[in-house]
């Protein structure tokens, strides 16, 4: 037992389902994740912080089987057949647009639209918050029940122009969404200790 | 009622201490955060997927009075009376060195290391992927009935330079832990819809 047992106020199950147990899958069952659950899922997330309340995350959610057949043309080989397995995928994107929205989520700074603006590191700050937000969205999938498939192997480019043309939004990751499958999972890689992370002053 | 209500597998307990009453702290309590405290929050966050399981994400605890000092003497003015007042703040930093450890965490593919140290691309994957688990980190302070208070306001080069001199890590984020003291909330600020967000296709 280790000497952190119990010094955590999730339950248990809680900490099972959201990280230790849980598992990138790389097959999937073709049980549909539904609108509904997908909407569970981001009502659970949008509440993780981000710097200003920027929440530059967005997602396309692509079902329809023409959809997910552009969608696997973009994918990198490796990721090609357990994408096609999935019964749902969400690219992942940055929104470098987000100060569009600051007057309805960060109300107290009128001028913040217009400060943002004309801020030359909005795109990097639109990627680094969507990326915090990524690893909201990955707990919150496994808070829905379902397993995440994270991959970071596609065309960025093509993606974009296949999903996004008309947006300021940059692909930052893809993830499949479902049931695990057979064969769901490859063995278990292994963590760094704590004493190779942190380091206490 | 939402209609997304009850269709997620994470109990409401757990759902309101993660995400949906867990709020960002501006002032804290005296009471400490022990390094056992600290030990349990990256045992069950460490977890969390990152791709090839880089595990790019460092943290500096900024215990002791004196070190808390250079550390607030590097914060944006806005950040320094709320840092001052936290028990133990975290400096996250992202390793672009992460590839000297591929082969503990990457063990079946021993040419990892060899290709990433060439990979140009690596402050930038490191980046990304420690950005990632700074969002599976503020979710494990929760988790650990704490508060957390990450802030974007800092000068990273002073930091760099101050804790972080021999090494290739760059500053991330800074998240002030602890429990929280007096007036520690800002009225929550809205979330985007789901319509704003989610695209279905």
């Amino acid at each position: 037992m280790s000497t952190t047992e119990g010094m955590l106020a999730l339950e248990q199950a809680a900490q099972e389902l959201l990280f230790t147990e849980a598992r990138t899958a790389n097959t999937f069952t073709d049980e549909p994740v539904s609108t509904e659950q997908v909407q569970a899922i981001y009502d659970l997330v949008k509440w993780g912080p981000t710097a200003m309340n920027t929440q530059p995350l967005r997602l396309v959610a692509v079902r329809s089987p023409e959809a997910r057949e552009r969608l696997v043309a973009h994918m990198a080989d490796g990721n090609k057949a357990k994408t096609a397995s999935a019964p749902l995928t969400l690219i992942v994107t940055s929104d470098a647009d987000f100060h569009e929205h600051l007057p309805q989520v960060f109300p107290h700074k009128p001028d913040a639209r217009d400060m943002m603006a004309a801020n030359p590191g909005r795109e990097q700050m639109a990627r680094f918050n969507a990326s915090i937000q990524l690893g909201y969205l990955i707990v919150g999938i496994r808070a829905a029940g379902l397993a995440a498939g994270p991959m970071a192997g596609f065309d960025a480019e093509g993606l974009k122009k296949e999903f996004l043309a008309d947006t300021n939004q940059h692909v930052v990751a893809v993830v499949n969404v479902g049931k695990p499958g057979p064969d769901a999972w490859f063995p278990r890689n292994p963590r760094l200790d704590y004493a190779q992370v942190v380091t206490e002053v």
